[in-house]
């Protein structure tokens, strides 16, 4: 036959209940036919005790050469000096960029509807730059970095986004009126972009007043943009809007094309093994890959299969109030293809 | 007769609407027979045209002397080199905590319901530094300070206001995760304080969580303590849980035994002078400042009369759905005292 050689990606399956709910995506996209191969490394706090190493250089690559990725979770090794595998991972391959879909899921109750935003966070620096020091006792520092580079650059892209998703708007959030000089130079690279894409309304949020809006109404918002630390916040407030991490998808986008999906809940120590974990967040993070990828038609029906089966209230995993297992759940879905 | 002399307090009205709810607080303090005489100045973006001042030190020395004020709100003066009012006054008066009641009002539904937390807020250093500056051309750099002293002086208040006020729980907010020098020591001060209030449950929140428990479950909380900028989103975030900044109070504690009490909504310029004006968050602070001055009963009295009018529903002004203006509102509290 001629079928078109498949895609490679790297999984990495990750701690915990990563391989589980990996385990759930591989056989979604096997029930789907995703022309996918994926090549496995494990990441994570299981030191090999020979080289004491956590992350090797072949899984970098492997990301590298690939160009597209899927992670689970991973915990952080314990011992000195090891930073979180996370901003290990955004740091070596250069994420500048991490996109998160937040949506209400039909059928799925929370306290609020009709959530439909995208957060885009710039990835790399801000306050998690880890420049910090005591300057006397008692008295310390840490130093916020903002460059017109990373601004210019997650700014494009969210810009780029909305036009290319069919989004409306762009908000920029900051703090701009106390971190006039940082959050100042975000909000003027901000600023110029918005110039480029004058089909897109552009405005401009405090960030105190941006978590109040979005909890009296969240539908006032379109794509938010904004830097590091207030990327981290606002995601996880708006994953709480729609029931939480275990439902919602990332993406982090790096430099010449890399695009690594990620669930961004915890590795669940205490359910792992049992099959019992939800593996919602690490399917809807594959779907953010395969529209990278292009590959539209698999990732809508993928997607539609999970919302489905989630609406439908059958087949639930205990987080979501069911009694599923992780591999009913995930037959379920297959089942809704 | 022998009456006590009355207390005196200060009043900055401020700009905008400020006028008008400050004349409903004089209102119902009167009708509950407050002790308190006020000792009113102007504060606020009149700039007096001799003398270009917008702040004078007689304003300062009056709650200096009084120890005990309340504030409207204040627009920023434009032009070259004013900083914000509030920031101003909160240095030059030494307000080192701000604290933050948030609470369901009765009656008025949002979409939570039996919120009751409060936030307490370092409010001195932190981002709010001032430090910034161009490393070189692109990339900017701000400082967070983070210092013992400050840390231990607002955690030695959330903790006694906790124990003051039959609170059981002490939260404390941080990325220390990520910050690990600037927020790890304020932890490390909130430990220490801890240690000497075993009766007060204590806790630590990664401030991302934090966001995400609040907006899927506020009751999980009691008392927050944080760094400056975690407050300044996190308060905003929880009284927007109520119903927003126009129906919480606000109260500025400092050194001295100062307290001064604040709306934290703005000037509304677009409604000022029109008698349209909601006086809940200035009347609710007010109550913060009779409780500041252990003058409980008169507290109790008018937060229940406040309360009562709401949860009654019949005058309510435009802001919360009625129709009424500041001043049959405020009549409306005055006849439930
Ligand atoms: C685990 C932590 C270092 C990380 C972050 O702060 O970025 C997490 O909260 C996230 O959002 O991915
Ligand atoms: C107006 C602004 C400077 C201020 C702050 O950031 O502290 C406000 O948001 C507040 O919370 O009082």
């Amino acid at each position: 036959s001629s079928a078109p050689a498949p895609i490679i990606a790297t999984l990495f399956p990750g701690d915990g209940i990563g391989p589980e709910i990996a385990e759930s995506v591989k056989q979604v996209f096997q029930a789907a036919e995703v022309p996918i191969e994926w090549e496995e490394h494990y990441v994570g706090d299981q030191i090999d005790p020979r080289t004491q190493s956590f992350l090797t250089w072949e899984s970098l690559e492997s990301v590298r050469r690939n160009k597209v990725g899927l992670k689970g979770p991973m915990a952080t090794p314990v011992g000195k000096g090891h930073r979180s595998l996370n901003l290990t991972l955004r740091k070596e391959l250069n994420l500048y960029a991490n996109v998160r879909p937040c949506y209400s899921l039909p059928g799925y109750k929370t306290r609020y509807d009709n959530v439909n935003l995208i957060t885009i966070r710039e990835n790399t620096e801000g306050e998690y730059s880890g420049l910090e020091h005591q300057v006397v006792r008692g008295v310390v520092e840490s130093l916020k970095i903002i460059t017109r580079q990373a601004s210019l650059r997650v700014a494009e892209y969210a810009f780029h986004y909305a036009k290319t998703h069919g989004r409306e708007r762009v908000s920029a959030i900051h703090k701009a009126n106390i971190m006039q000089k940082t959050d100042g130079l975000f909000l003027k690279c901000c600023r110029e972009v918005a110039e480029k894409y004058p089909e897109i309304t552009y405005e401009e949020v405090v960030i105190d007043n941006c978590c109040m809006m979005l909890v009296k109404n969240p539908a006032l918002f379109d794509v938010l943009v904004m830097p590091n630390l207030y990327g981290d916040i606002i995601s996880d407030l708006c994953a709480g809007l729609v029931g939480g991490l275990g439902l919602t998808p990332s993406c982090n986008i790096g430099e010449a094309g890399i695009a690594l999906a990620e669930a961004v809940h915890g590795s669940a120590p205490d359910i792992a093994g049992k099959n019992l974990a939800n593996p919602t967040a690490l399917l809807l993070s594959a779907v953010t890959m395969l529209r990278h990828l292009e590959l539209y038609d698999k990732a809508e029906r993928i997607q539609d299969a999970i919302l489905n089966t989630i609406a439908e209230g059958k087949y639930r995993t205990a987080d979501l109030g069911g009694s599923s297992s992780t591999t009913d759940f995930t037959k379920a879905i297959c089942g809704h293809l």
